[in-house]
């Protein structure tokens, strides 16, 4: 296909979407006092991506194949699709997809946030997942749920949420963090291509610093060593990332039960909706003597 | 358990691993003029993490199980294990895991990239797998290959090099792209909280640029976007990135057939290998008036 608007003549969405943005209640420290704001924050939220099941003309009604669950910034959503296709192999031309087409969630309403793609005459995107090795299985697990339902109630059914229990850390504390996590970063020092994350008690002690290319990874490394050490629960641990406060970043702390996240830079939407239904206080912005509290702020006092 | 020395007296890895790094050659450009150089880079390597079949008694032989294969940078391999585990919702607590070992590779041999773990009594990983929705063909598929296999290799099966057509930039074109894709993340410019890609022609005019919570994400709408608009082949194209240079970042490009990818920061050891394996220019560190050149500098002539 030539064009989103020559997809054998189906109706799609726009490609040229704005990228949409969201606005959060945020508590802003600076120095040792604080101020309720308003921050503009990149939005996140699940785009599922489906195969509509290849018509071999017998008649029979067959429901979509989910080829994967996407954390991703609204907008553009088509691109996303037929990028993500030819990435991962499925396509090896735009001609191949026939129509790119929104998808009923489960009340059977058309979901902004599910895609279906159908393959141009011959082409059968299932069969072509199941001989990349794709499986039903696999796109359910990449998410917390199902994208038309609401991720972040999902999240929270399976995990209940960090009770407020008194610890707390001061605002001053948690702008020396930022510079201990620095210092850890030997590698990064030499490199420039780590992610770090690093643990902190209440007084903004360094437990442990890890770091790894995946900002992931350093958080599981941070975690599993904690479990090693028998140093778990951490309930009382604050924990530090180099990176983004992306969605899947405050589900490990929620799994963790690690009661206050902070990082240097801004946390996604999806991010603080799951921290807020979770319990976990999302530190952003944390930069020289100020930050923004966008969750809980219950647990930053000074 | 509560040390990785406790693991039922199993033999495991240290947790206390440095973290490795590898030296490359590299082609440093300042301004106008070139010199070879080293450079120092993160180690990243596929991590295979296996649960080891449920012994329930009946004296039968089972292969291990795939969990998952996670792009990350060697040490502390067994923290990484773990906290994975407990991320996943695998485990709860780290008692339930009775030892973490090397798995053998496809020759039968122990490999450092493989990790089976072992259900403590009366845990049985794969059961928790198959409740969790893990299959053998997501883990196998969100690598290109098996880890006990050159990762490279399997990835350069499937894709054939991009050849040295002479298609060329000249490093002062390339000084000259993060300026413009930062004028571009108009959306960054707001909240922070954004990865950035940009397509360029050979001359360094901006083709498009895309935004995403998820880098990756932010790649596929670029090439998605390309293919929508009929601008396929990308053999005449630049690709700049935000963040870090990661094998998966490499392998999008190569997909996607785009002869040269740049960044700000660093690119990790296997982008590198995958790299200079399929034709595809790397180029890291673009800040100022400088850049290293990882593979392929042939492409870039002033």
């Amino acid at each position: 296909m030539s064009s989103a608007s020559h997809l054998n003549g189906a109706p799609t969405r726009s490609t040229d979407d704005p990228l949409r943005q969201v606005t959060s209640g945020v508590v802003r420290w600076h120095g040792d006092s604080s101020a309720e704001a308003t921050d503009e924050l990149v939005a996140e939220e699940p785009l599922e991506l489906r195969a509509r099941a290849f018509d071999d003309g017998d008649g029979a009604a067959r429901e979509p194949e989910t080829i994967a669950v996407i954390m991703r910034t609204p907008g553009q959503d088509d691109e996303l699709a037929m990028g993500f296709l030819l990435s991962e192999g499925l396509i090896a031309r735009a001609e191949e997809i026939g129509a790119l087409l929104p998808g009923l969630d489960a009340d059977g309403l058309p979901s902004p946030n599910i895609i279906e793609a159908s393959g141009a005459a011959g082409v059968d995107l299932g069969q072509r997942m199941r001989e990349a090795g794709y499986s039903r299985q696999f796109a359910v697990n990449a998410s917390c749920g199902v994208c038309g339902k609401n991720t972040v109630e999902a999240a929270c059914a399976l995990l209940p949420s960090i009770p407020l229990d008194g610890f707390t850390v001061a605002p001053t504390t948690l702008y020396g963090l930022p510079e201990q996590l620095l210092a850890q970063q030997r590698v990064f020092g030499a490199t420039g291509g780590l992610h770090g994350a690093a643990l902190f008690d209440g007084a903004g002690r360094l437990i442990a610093a890890r770091e790894d290319v995946g900002r992931h990874n350093a958080v599981d490394k941070l975690v599993g060593r904690a479990l090693l050490a028998d140093e778990t629960p951490l309930s009382e641990r604050a924990l530090l990332v180099s990176g983004r406060l992306s969605f899947e970043i405050v589900l490990k702390a929620l799994v963790a039960r690690i009661p206050i996240l902070a990082a240097v830079s801004a946390p996604s939407s999806l991010a603080i909706d799951l921290a807020r239904a979770g319990g976990v206080t999302l530190v952003g912005f944390l930069r020289g003597e100020g930050c923004n509290v966008y969750t809980w702020p219950e647990r930053v006092r000074s």
